[in-house]
Order: C-alpha cells, then structure tokens, then sequence
C-alpha cells in the first residue's frame, strides 16, 4: 500500500485495472497546442514546424529521487513535468509536448495517479502553457517510477549547446540557486521522525521553506529569451551550478569564473546544490540580458586545468550525485 | 546483485559512477539518420522532415514484463526496441530515433548495460535500419526499468489510426500469431526449477522455442507498406489478436470476423496470445496486400453488440492482461 502526505484512499491501480485508470487519468491531462493526434492510439503525432523536434528523457525513481511521505502526488506530477521542460528550454527551444510513462505498485489508489496528473497539468499550464501531455504509458512496479521524454521546437533557430561558450562572454542564470538543495536538508534534518524516517506531518509543516524542491518553478520561458538575445550556450543547472558549469567549460574549451558577490549570501549552497532546474547561459559581451537572466561570472581562457573559477582561483567543480546521495530508504 | 542467464560479472554501476558507464554504453548505440544532434547534451535534436512527428512510449519492468533468468541483457534491448518500433510502425510511419531511460540497481554489472545497448543496437539494426538511438537516461531503482520512447516520419501521408476500418475490408496480419505466448507458456511450464523459480541453464535449452518471445522479429517496416497500400487501419498486436483487433473493431464501429482457417493450427493462441507486436491492418477489398501480410478475416457491420467474430459468431475478445498475469516473481 503506498500512503502518501495526502493519505489518498479509494480504488486502487490493481482492482480498477489499466484502461478504467487510463480512461480517469487522461481527461485530466493538459492539451498540447502541438498534437495533431493525442492518447489513445499506437502512438501519438506532433507538430514539428520547425522541421527538426529537441527530445530530452528523464527517470524519477522512488528512493533515490523522491520520499512519498514527503512528496504529494501533485508535486511528481509538476516536478517531473519542470526538469524535463527545463532541458528543452535549456536548447533555446519552446515546448510542445510531453510523454509519461508511470509504473506504479498495484495496490497504488487511483487518486494518487489523479494527483500525479494535475501535477503535471498545473505545471505545464504554469510553467510552459501551450505545451501538453500528448501521451503515455502505464505499468505495474514495485517501485513507483516516472519516466517523462519531453519535446520542443527551435523555431527555425540553431540549439544553444553546452560547447559555444567563448573567452569574455557574460555568464549570466536565470531563477534560484541552492533553494532546492536547501529545502531538501531541511528535510533531511526537520521532517524525519525519531528513528530517520520521513515524516508526512513534519514535511506538510515545512511546507513554505521546500517548495523549490518539492515543485520547483524554473524559469523556462527565458531559454527561448536566451536563444534569441544570441545566448553562446546554455545549461538546465539540475546538479549544481559548480558541476553544470564544468560541463559547459569543458565542452567549450574555457574556464567558467564566478563572482562570489553575486551568488547570494551563501556561495557554497549556490554553487553546489542540485535541482534548482535554473538556467546557466554565457553571452557575448555588452548583449543586454533577457528575462530573468543576471550576472554571474565571465568566461575566461582555461587557467591550471580548472573548470571553474571563484573570483578568479580555481574551486572544486563537484554537485549532486544520486548514486552517493541515496541510502537505499524510500519514504 | 542482479544475475541473469549470462552470468556477467565486474564492475558495477555503483563503483563506476553515472557518467564512467555512461561513456562505455554511448559509443555501443546506433546513430540514427535523423540525428541532427545526439546524446551529450540537455536534449537531443532530430530531423522531422514530413513537420510532425510519430511518438509512443513503453516501459518495460523486471517482474511483470520479463525474468532476468531467462532474457539476456541482449534480449532486453532487443525487445523493448522491437515493441517500440512496432507502435510507431503502426501509424504508418518510418522509424527515426529512440530514447531510452534505464534504472536499475546500483549492484548492476556495467557488462549487463553493455548488453542491454548491445541489444538496442541490433534490434533497431535489423529491425528498423537507419533508425538510432539519440539520448537517455540512466538512473539508479531497486526494480530494472526500461523507458523507451520511439519516433517516426510520415513521410508526408496521413497517420494510420485504429478508426478507420470499414464495412467490407480486408483484414490482414503481418507477423506471427501466438507464438511470443507459446514461448512465455514454456518458460512458465519448463524453465523452472523444483520451487517454481525461473531457471537460466532451463530457459536457455529452450532457447529455439523461446525466441519469438524474449527477442521478437515484428515487421516493422510492413508498417509503411500498408500505408502505401491504401491500409484504412492498423493496429500493432501486443495484448493478443481478439483483444486488440476488438480496438480496431470499436475505434471504428465496425466487427471483425475471423476466418479460422487463417488463424493457424492453434487458433486460440492466435487470438490469445500477446506479445507477438505484429501488425493488424484492414485495407480497402481488392487490395494488393503488401509485404507479408495476409488475409485472416473481413470487416463487417457490429453484430449483436460483438467486437469479434470467430467465423461468423461472436467470439470473446478478450487477451494478455498484465496485472493478471503477474505472479510479483520476479526471477
């Protein structure tokens, strides 16, 4: 039986069966401007106007990536929707559409999917209105897992890579740094019983402090801004601004350094905590930012090997990684 | 520790890291025509060059969808390719490119990963040349999951739907019948040992017998065929013949009749068995059937409220339903 912070009950996945569940889920879904043909056949068919379509795919594992005691199902339904849409805008492209695939335990009640379905409508409408959920798949599994492939359009535009980043642009993000890994320590440490467990009622009372990890917003409107003020390369930061923009300098050749004074009161959280889904691009010089986007660093040549610079020494390039964050609890 | 009927032994997920594994499975997956940028970034970008794009998504799950005694980490591959392509086969439509997210535990062998893109690398080879895969995912679950999401060109035509069949035509198959569920059932009956449990050294004699069910051959590029030809629906075959021609038969409003003497010696297993992912279609009468497919029946009008007639009278249209079928083994 898997309880959530919402204690849903009712029908489960097991007694209704997959087309009863799929019949409720789908009505619920949001409605991509893009779909020429949606649910309900093989497969669906989408608008590609720009002649070619971005496609990002992503897994959210029960265990390592989210706690049910923690985590409502609208929040897995908007938090997957959020990651996956920020790696598309993070090619400079405009979603369209989205699949989801959902293997859930039988005993699973029905709401709990109906919840996880207005998480993904509510996100989407919020954060990429027009774009949808054009279709999907649902299985049985002992682990709850979401699987989201995303998909978007350049609008005639090039992609804006991890590898164009030049000496002397702008390094600029756009949306919050280090509030996701901030709201998950608290947690970690305020929302576990006696014994470390998560704890449904400590979580729901923390609720305004883990927001930002819990449904984040990222700012995916502006990776198309981006793309069109002339953005040399772009990166969704889900690791970790620190790792993300190692990989950006890397690919590009260049070494990424970092005005502290402009990181926030804590510089270590920004640049280490993961799943902000916030945007890193770097800009030529003198191009006037767009959306959301602010100063952060400048891109330089690459100096004693490093990636990444923090007021010009060179700073440790690590960030989230799942394989050593996860203890094998699920919550 | 994940084992299965090759034994594979080394370094695992866990100890190698994400982005170590990564880089020894990328360089395995075959590249796709379509491919206008492939893995390594946020999204990948592919050509769609008909405007729209074909797009279904499927997960396959360790314990209801397949024993890792008795599929090879190459079968895995293999068949969640097959089973992709053939929904994207099903409209019509020529395969372009894959994305495949995989979780499994950190124990893993990378040697079973390697395995697994091995798998992918054939299947879509043999099974959908010119098709590739252009990104992923790869994550850490107690339960081995593979997402695939699958893409394909109309090549300008219309998509094939499921409501598109009528009075009077054709209906054909392209593909075995029954034969992945003739395979499932010998595993189930000889492939395990004294406590019921799957047994590799068991599966593995069985191996001629088993094929069409851990590694099935469907003919995908029949899919196009048809649409040339004229086909008024189509319908890839992976619940079972009666269940999913009783789709086309309500999508469409129609009945289909079988000829039982089309159906093969065991005309149950035909209409029963799933898994097979060969293709339904229905084409208008006096159509040159295309490719391999074959007439097994006609469309008439609904009958008595029936989806399905077996030679004239109503017939239960029932097939594989994968909530019942599973016993939570997993082997």
């Amino acid at each position: 039986m898997v309880t959530t912070a919402e204690e849903p009950a009712g029908e489960t996945l097991g007694e209704l069966g997959e087309g009863a569940v799929l019949a409720r889920i789908v009505t619920r879904l949001p409605r991509s401007r893009w779909q020429a043909l949606g649910p309900g056949d093989d497969s669906a068919v989408v608008a590609a106007p720009d002649g070619r379509f971005v496609v990002t795919t992503d897994l959210m594992v029960h265990g390592p990536d989210f706690r049910l005691a923690w985590s409502s199902p609208h929040d897995l339904g908007w938090k997957a929707s959020a990651s996956n849409l920020s790696d598309v805008a993070a090619m400079g492209a405009v979603p369209t559409a989205l699949v989801v695939a959902i293997a859930v335990p039988a005993s699973t009640p029905v709401s709990v999917l109906e919840g996880v379905a207005d998480g993904f409508r509510d996100g989407v409408d919020s954060l990429a209105p027009g774009c949808g959920v054009v279709g999907g798949d649902l299985s049985v599994s002992e682990v709850f897992t979401i699987a989201v492939t995303a998909f978007g359009d350049l609008e005639g535009r090039e992609p804006v890579l991890r590898s164009g980043a030049r000496v002397g642009d702008l390094v600029a993000v756009s949306g919050v740094l280090g509030e996701a890994a901030r709201g998950l320590r608290l947690l970690f440490t305020e929302a576990v019983d006696g014994q470390g467990a998560p704890d449904a009622a400590l979580a729901a009372a923390l609720r305004p402090r883990t927001a930002r990890q819990l449904a984040p917003t990222p700012p995916i409107a502006d990776g198309r801004l981006a793309a069109l003020a002339g953005a040399t390369s772009m990166i969704d930061l889900s690791d970790g601004l620190a790792i993300d923009a190692a990989r950006v300098a890397r690919a590009s050749g260049v070494t990424i350094d970092f005005d502290s004074s402009a990181l926030g009161p804590d510089v270590e959280l920004a640049l280490g905590g993961g799943e902000d889904h916030s945007l890193l691009a770097t800009f030529p010089p003198g191009v006037e930012l767009p959306g959301g986007f602010r100063a952060v660093g400048a891109v330089r040549s690459v100096l004693d090997d490093a990636a990444i610079l923090l007021d010009g020494t060179p700073h440790d390039a690590s960030g989230w990684d799942p394989y050593r964050g996860w203890d094998r609890g699920r919550g």
